[in-house]
C-alpha cells in the first residue's frame, strides 16, 4: 500500500455571480482555504461577499465559476479579465444549451456542471456556505472535455461539501428533467388547478398541497428558463408521468411508493469504489447512481449503490 | 356587551383507533382536560394511549370519535358498547362515502369530520399531541344533521387545537380532491417515472423531487382508499390538473406561482367574525375559506379571508 500522491496545489476560484447559488459557493471555498474571488453586476451582491472574505475583483483565472442565471450564460463573462487558461465550468440547471453556448466558445477548457441544491428562495440574502453539504453535483465528462480540467472542477464541488457525479450533457437534461423540471411543471399545474376550485379548496389544503407545490414558490422566470431550456427531456418526461397516470391507482401507488421508499432509504447500501482517471470509467460511476467524494493523484474515490 | 354565556358543560369523549390520528387527538383532549375514553383493537396502542392518561373501555359516549382506517369505518363501533344518546364522528379523508355507511345507519347523530393533518408516518408510534394545533378540521353540516350534535363535534377540534371549517360531505370531497388526492397520485407518477428513468436520475434527485414525492411515502392502503373511496371527485380533479400542464410552460407557471405565493402568505389578511348559529351561514364561512375558532352559546367566532 501506498500512501496517496498529493495533487498539484489549488488554483484560484473565480466566481461570477454572487446570488444564492454563487455566493453560498464562494462562502463554501473561504471556509474550506481556497483562494476565493468573485464579482457580480449588483453592489450590494459584491459587498455582502467582500464581508465573507471573497476578493472583489474583475480580473479572474484558475477555475472561473458561471453562477449566473441561464439567460445570462452566454454573456456572463463579457466585461471581465478572465485569464485565457482558465477552466471555466458553470451552474446552470441545464447542460446541452449551455454547452453549446459558452462550450462552443471555450472548447475543452469548459466543464459542465450543475449542483443540484438550491432553495425556492434566491439573491445574495440567501447564501448559506452549507447550501452544498452532502449534494450531488452533476459534472459532464464530454468526448472533448480535457480529463486534468474536469478534476479541478471537480475538485471545486468536493471542496464545497457536495458529491460530483460524473454525467455527460445529454444523460444531465434527460435526468434532471425527470427529478427536477417535471416535478415544477406538476406543482405549477397542481397550484393553478387548486386556485381555479376556490377559497374552500385552498383552506382545507394541508402538507401534502404544501410539499407538492413548494417548487413553484421559486421565481417564474428561473422556472420558465429551466423548463424551457430543457424542452425536448422535460417533454418526454412529462409524457412518461402522463402514461403512468393512466395506469390503475392501486398500481400505481404501489409502484410510487416502492421508488419512494428505496430513495428515501438511500444511503444505507452504499460500497465504496476507486476509479482511474478515465472517462469511461467515470461515466460508468454516473450510470450505476455514484459519485466521486475524494481525488486523489492517480484515481478518485467515491460510492456506488448496493444490490 | 354581555359577557358570553358558557355553554353547558364539554361532554365526554370516546376515540376509537389510537393510531397516529386517534392517538394524538386523545392525547391532545386529555391535555385539554376533557374526559377521554378510547379503544384499539391493537393491545400496544391501548397500552400506549393509557400511558397519555386516556382510560381505555368499550364503553364510550358523549362524543365518539371514529379514527380507524376508511376500509375499517362501516365496522368501527362492533364489539363497543356505545351510548345510543351518543353523537359520532370521524377522521376520514373521505366523507360522502361515510357518510353513505356510518351516516345512513346513525342518522342525525352522524357529523362526518376530516383534519387536515397527519404526516406519511402512521400507527401510535406517531402520536403528537400538537398533530392539530392550528390545522384546518372539516365538518360536514348535512341538512340532516343536528346542529347542537355538529357544535359538541365542533369543541371536540376546537380543544384539539384546530379550527373548524364547516362543509358539506360533496363540497369537502370536491375540495381534498383538488388538494390531497391528486397531490397523492401525482407523487406516484412522479415517483413511479423518476424510477424508471434509472440510478442516474434517482441520484440527481435533490429538493424538488423529496417535496415532490413525499407523501406518497405513506402507507399504499391507506393511499389507495382514499383515492379510490373519493374515486369521482379525484379523477374530475386530476383531468383539471392535466389541462392545466396543456397551457404553454411561461403561463403555466406564471399561474403556479401566483396560487402558490398567495397561499403562502395566508394568515396575513384574516378578518374576524361572528357567526349565528345557523346552517347556511355557517357552509357561507367555509366556502369563503374561512374557519371557525371559538364556539360560544349564541354564535361562534372565526376568521375569512380578507379581499
Amino acid at each position: 500500500m501506498s500512501l496517496p500522491v498529493p495533487t498539484m496545489e489549488a488554483p484560484p476560484v473565480g466566481v461570477v455571480g454572487l446570488g444564492q447559488l454563487g455566493g453560498s459557493l464562494a462562502a463554501a471555498l473561504v471556509a474550506a482555504g481556497r483562494d476565493v474571488r468573485g464579482w457580480d453586476v449588483d453592489p450590494a451582491a459584491r459587498e455582502a461577499a467582500a464581508a465573507r472574505g471573497v476578493r472583489v475583483t474583475r480580473e479572474l483565472g484558475g477555475v472561473v465559476v458561471l453562477a449566473v442565471p441561464l439567460p445570462a450564460m452566454a454573456a456572463a463573462l463579457d466585461g471581465l479579465d478572465v485569464d485565457p487558461a482558465a477552466t471555466v465550468t458553470d451552474l446552470g440547471s441545464v447542460k446541452v444549451p449551455v454547452l453549446g453556448s459558452v462550450g462552443a466558445a471555450l472548447g475543452g477548457r469548459f466543464v459542465g456542471g450543475h449542483p443540484m441544491a438550491g432553495t425556492e428562495r434566491s439573491g445574495h440574502a440567501a447564501t448559506d456556505p452549507e447550501l452544498f453539504r452532502g449534494a450531488r453535483w452533476a459534472l459532464c465528462l464530454e468526448p472533448g472535455t480535457e480529463l486534468p480540467r474536469w478534476l479541478r472542477a471537480a475538485e471545486v464541488a468536493l471542496d464545497a461539501g457536495a458529491e460530483v457525479v460524473p454525467v455527460t450533457a445529454a444523460e444531465h437534461d434527460d435526468a434532471v428533467a425527470a427529478v427536477s423540471h417535471v416535478p415544477h411543471l406538476l406543482a405549477a399545474a397542481l397550484a393553478a388547478a387548486a386556485g381555479s376550485a376556490g377559497p374552500l379548496a385552498l383552506a382545507l389544503a394541508a402538507g401534502s398541497f404544501r410539499d407538492g407545490t413548494r417548487v413553484i414558490g421559486s421565481d417564474p422566470a428561473f422556472v420558465t428558463a429551466m423548463v424551457e431550456g430543457n424542452a425536448g427531456p422535460t417533454a418526454a418526461a412529462l409524457a412518461r408521468v402522463l402514461a403512468q397516470l393512466e395506469r390503475p391507482w392501486p398500481e400505481l401507488v404501489s409502484a410510487g411508493h416502492g421508488v419512494r421508499s428505496a430513495q428515501a432509504g438511500e444511503g444505507a447500501g452504499r460500497r465504496a469504489v476507486r476509479v482511474p482517471l478515465d472517462r469511461a470509467a467515470l461515466l460508468s460511476l454516473g450510470r450505476a447512481g455514484g459519485a466521486v467524494t475524494r481525488r486523489l493523484a492517480a484515481f478518485v474515490e467515491g460510492w456506488v449503490p448496493e444490490g
